[in-house]
């Protein structure tokens, strides 16, 4: 049998056509156009489905089900979505809207979720059961593969890891919460520690980097730090610190066999990642004395979502 | 058939003969005297398996398996314990000693995990199948219960939920990590937090009521808050804040049906839990959106742990 993965995100409808083994035979995507009706875009969709089946050369017959990565919050009993921040998918029937299109079951999950069973299935956590992936953009998403299945909470909107507190009484966070862990550690949050690091210390090479750039970002600091850079070295340790600190709560909650790191930053690979794997081994239970959680780059990139959506009806 | 449990502490030993219902039939204790051999402890923990099946009236026949909760981490695999805080077990092979005495099946589980599956078999969560208990004393025990089975991790070793961080700058916890939820929400943290009130506000009621009892106890300031005391209600503010913060950040974790809250300070009920559930209103993901995490006190007390050991092999 074939699987159906789609990843609706903001900008693209990334589609593809994936084989047992989490392959991906052949991708279709489309225009978002985000603010349209979520009908036109669940039309678009389906095109997008049509297309794979066709152009992988099989039958409607041999796919066994459509998955939906949507970035947001999802009600599989209903096929509703409950939410979704950038669109207007909210309250919105999906599953019954492309059906229309294509008899077959249609599955929905959160796409941070499908990104971490994509990695599960044919990725960085290939072979494992128990594996947790976040993924760093400008917030932090999570997901859970337990048993090799999306671990979805009871309501459908679990592992939103970003809006846990690493810092009861800190910063403001946009949800309103203080101190979430996504407020340090993501794109965001580091490119706000690099400002006020540079802001205190008016001679480093973050300044020329960024005057180069035209603008300071999440590179910046780690190819500063690369570079020797003294003060880019100490927003690089403490940006690790931020990021250790959500791990590591994660590892003395779930004790996952491991923790795959995905999204823009982890492309900084083990120069962010030893750091990590370094404050872990004294901030987490039993270090040592148990089997420990592995700390691994995801591989898959944006394949991730849509090998992952395909599995969510396997 | 028939379940036995036993419930191993520091100081005792508490053994029941449960039915498939998850009621104690009959129990049945000795003292742990935690500093002898594992070998004479775990002698008197199968005197007691073999006392409760006789009181029972039942055959050994008759008892499908024996669950063991541990304060420690274990490793069922190998029917061996990891570690013990406060005994001599670590690596010790508690299975295969116990099985010297009665010739049935041996599981073993952290006593936090225990405690939740009990509460969920017969307890606050009975008939829930998604269920997160935590204990409240010395420290923050957890435990987590997913499709009715008590979560582990892949090394025994998950829900060490009281060492997650919520304030990752904050102070010092004796695991040597920082700002460990335990650290501020566990019957010392309140202790501690109750005596710097005190210290800054000298005419309190709290003063008076810790001279009349000698010291000051997780009990002073919520006396003091119910007789309408300001400082203390402010105490009683504080705490609720740092038992939500976690709390809030195990529902946008793992969205569960249902939060227990055990322990000691659970005893004070909804005017803890009150102030709890209104800051997860403003703390967690999709409040109001979504289907909401109930939040309860625990009801079994002692015998969660029984019957949630007895239930391990179920």
């Amino acid at each position: 049998m074939y699987y159906i993965g789609v990843d609706l995100g903001g900008t693209n409808i990334s589609t593809g056509l994936v084989n047992e083994k989490g392959e991906i035979i052949c991708k279709a995507s489309a225009k978002t156009l985000g603010s349209r009706e979520p009908s036109e875009i669940a039309k678009d969709m389906a095109q997008t489905v049509l297309e794979v089946i066709k152009n992988g050369g099989i039958s409607e017959d041999e796919v066994h089900s459509v998955g939906i990565g949507v970035p947001g919050c999802v009600d599989n009993k209903q096929g509703k979505v409950i939410y979704t921040s950038n669109m207007n998918f909210s309250g919105f029937n999906l599953v019954p809207e492309m059906q229309k299109y294509i008899n077959k079951p249609v599955f929905m999950a959160n796409d941070a979720n499908c990104a971490a069973l994509g990695e599960t299935v044919n990725g960085a956590a290939k072979g494992h059961s128990n594996v947790i992936l976040i993924t760093i953009g400008t917030g932090i998403g999570g997901g859970f593969v337990y048993d090799t299945k999306i671990y979805t909470g009871f309501n459908d909107a679990a592992m939103e890891v970003g809006h846990m507190t690493i810092n009861a009484e800190g910063k403001k966070c946009n949800c309103g919460r203080l101190g979430c862990w996504e407020r340090y550690a993501s794109a965001n949050g580091l490119i706000e520690l690099t400002e006020e690091f540079m802001k205190e210390n008016e001679n480093t090479l973050m300044h020329e980097l960024a005057e180069k750039t035209g603008h300071v970002s999440g590179r910046t600091s780690f190819d500063a730090a690369r570079a020797g850079d003294e003060v880019a070295i100490k927003v690089v340790d403490k940006y690790a610190f931020y990021l250790g600190a959500g791990l590591a709560n994660l590892i003395n909650i779930f004790q996952p066999e491991m923790i795959i790191v995905g999204g823009g930053i982890s492309h900084e690979g083990d120069f962010l990642l030893d750091r990590v794997r370094e404050y872990i081994k004294t901030n987490t239970y039993g270090y040592g004395m148990i089997p420990n959680t592995v700390i691994e780059k995801a591989v898959l990139e944006n394949d991730a979502g849509i090998i992952g959506a395909a599995f969510i009806g396997k």
